[in-house]
């Protein structure tokens, strides 16, 4: 078997996986609702599971929930070749984010046992326990605990905003496992991935070859300041937590634009005590989410955002909290497996092009811990986080292909 | 009897009965929680109807669920003298805030048993449903419809946040009635009052005889923008809805700068969805409470705020909706009803001053309908809308006083 006869995976079998998968959680507006450690998340996992055994896969389950299922190699002894994604979604996500990478892992599972292709290394697909953490902070935790890039306990203590453990609910569905966490080499990570943005659709290419992520900074800020009434109470007597927040917002809004065009910063939760229309609020909470490719830029926007918090609490004479509830730095991905996907790709005569990736993903964390790589396919405008999220069955299929030839690559020996 | 010797109404009595139904609601920062036509709602109103009853009392309920308590006068065929306020509260509210009204009105009910005065007008207690509005927009809403100020279907239909309607909450806690809703013509209503603010504290006076209240327009913004991944997203391409917000918020506190000292703009309520970290807002929520004893002062702040609004969707890329919630003209009260006010503060050698209500009340809603007037009391540091809300016995006595002998100017006939 050479690279002259590239092989292809079925099309309209990982399609109607991911379809099938989706009725988990599917909401009325197309999207899909699969909060980690839901109970929609515990039946993806099960789908998945009973896949991958029917496929003749070994399945184990580490203790912070993350599920492998092997194909094992003739020789046991080599590292495994590793790919996945994972499962969780965003409130109101889409159906191809995260799912795509896990399903094409399970479909180049699927397409080697058609053409009885044994390999050296053992296959492992992966799938990662909470890689979006907007239930629980902060996300790609179950890579990060992987990778040894996160601790366990500190993971596993995690509260929701209701309150409740990441250790609790993860008991909960049944996905606390005792196989090892770690550990052991792995030859390669390789994780397809839909883009979440608009550069592929744009430039009218189908694979995008990720050569690293951007560095991002995820924090929490509660202003404290005093409930009074809407009507009594003068302006200048106030301790108003919100009208600091709607400063600081604007803030980073000009903060994004002073490193433009690659910096992005987002507000994405915002909640007020005790939210009533006629008390001044007591209390703010926002959430904020920094990015950039250049730990030197993420340092200055950093400050720059800490300047303007501050600023904004004397002026409405309230408390600020900040914590840093994760940081990221900038990632670069293994050159050799950066070119495997970029030779893939062209392989199969596939247009492609190499990019950086803007969001955070579970390679990301392994990139640190075994040789990564990534493969990108458009999704329609650019449009992901977002219940109207959608991808062409076509550049899917083409994406998969891509990772079954750098699985090759990787496993043949 | 003649204003020359003046009654007291007995101070312990009215503290105790306080405590006691504050029990119901009661937070463990000290505040209380009574929403309107909750579960603690109907409690607090069936102790009240059980004290009118055990002070000799007949006892109605309307159908908006306003609760009036009647101690018959020797005359059945004259108006009936009418005093009360409210038993629901802010979320995080406070123990005296509309509370001490009702029970100031009871407390007199039980001094006139105590002497055995007659009187030749009946007098009512009411307890207004839903004053607070947080719950249930508009506020004052029980008093409005009762003054053919609000349509009572329109107030039925009211959802909640949950989508539960104002209608069927009010018949699940049972105080749907069945008493003529308004109609009878009412000789004078007088309500006693913290005064929520920090003027009588400051001026080391006991009791505001109040004139009137500021004029008031409440309203709710929804700006729907497009839900996008925070990390894939480029700025420019953004429409994100809670960055308007953020300007529309900045602006409406200049907006009350712009007419110092008398505005107050107030953003009490804010949500957003789908609330994820690192999704950037679909949608976001505010209220707006904006407030000024004149009117053409509030139509140039209505003004100045529309124009905010449409700027910050501009510049966002995001749809505004926005709704007037409720809008309260200023309000003049009687000047007979104050005369009577400032004449029993000074035959009870009480400190006094006039003043404009920085709240409304449900007496606001009654001075279109009947000859009405307003006692304040101080509170301490001005604070209400919060749990730390206090007042002291002497001086919520002393409210009590002047009300009883207003009670008697009017009833004795």
């Amino acid at each position: 078997m050479t690279t002259q006869e590239p092989l292809h995976t079925d099309l309209n079998r990982l399609w109607q996986s991911i379809e099938e998968i989706n009725q988990i959680g599917a909401t009325p507006a197309g999207g899909v609702c699969r909060l980690t450690l839901s109970d929609e998340d515990r039946r993806a996992r099960d789908l998945f599971r009973d896949w991958c055994k029917d496929a003749g896969c070994d399945v184990r389950v580490d203790p912070i929930g993350n599920i492998f299922a092997r194909r094992p190699g003739r020789d046991p002894a080599r590292p495994a070749v590793m790919v996945g994604s994972h499962l969780d979604t965003q409130p109101t996500g889409g159906r191809f984010d995260g799912i795509y990478g896990v399903l094409a892992g399970l479909e180049v599972v699927r397409t080697l046992n058609d053409l009885n292709v044994e390999t050296e290394s053992s296959l492992d697909v992966a799938v990662w326990t909470n890689e979006e953490g907007c239930r629980f902070a902060p996300s790609m935790a179950g890579s990060g605990v992987f990778a040894g890039v996160l601790e366990f306990d500190d993971v596993m203590a995690r509260q929701d905003r209701a309150g409740k453990t990441f250790g609790d609910e993860l008991r909960r569905i049944g996905y606390a496992g005792e196989a090892p966490l770690g550990g052991s080499p792995i030859a390669a990570y390789f994780e397809a991935h839909i883009e979440q943005g608009p550069i592929l659709e744009a430039e009218n290419k189908v694979i995008g070859v990720v050569t690293g992520g951007q560095g991002k900074r995820s924090y929490e800020v509660t202003l404290i300041g005093r409930e009074a009434h809407a009507g009594t109470t003068p302006m200048p007597a106030r301790h108003d937590p919100l009208k600091a927040a709607a400063r600081v917002i604007t803030a980073l809004e000009h903060i994004a634009q002073d490193h433009a065009p690659d910096a992005v910063t987002t507000i994405g939760m915002m909640e007020v005590q005790p939210n009533s229309r006629n008390t001044i609020p007591g209390e703010a909470f926002f959430s904020v989410d920094m990015r950039h490719p250049r730990t030197d830029t993420l340092d200055t926007m950093d400050e720059a955002f800490r300047v303007a918090l501050d600023a904004a609490a004397n002026a409405n004479r309230v408390n600020p909290n900040l914590s840093l509830v994760s940081e990221y730095p900038p990632v670069d991905f293994n050159p050799d497996c950066i070119a495997s996907v970029r030779e893939a790709a062209a392989g199969l005569g596939l247009t492609h092009r190499d990019m950086v990736s803007g969001a955070g993903h579970d390679a990301c964390q392994l990139a640190g811990f075994a040789p990564t790589g990534m493969i990108f396919v458009p999704c329609e405008n650019g449009l992901s986080h977002n219940e109207a999220e959608t991808a062409s069955a076509a550049d899917l299929a083409a994406g998969c292909d891509v990772l079954l030839a750098v699985v090759l690559r990787y496993a043949l020996g």
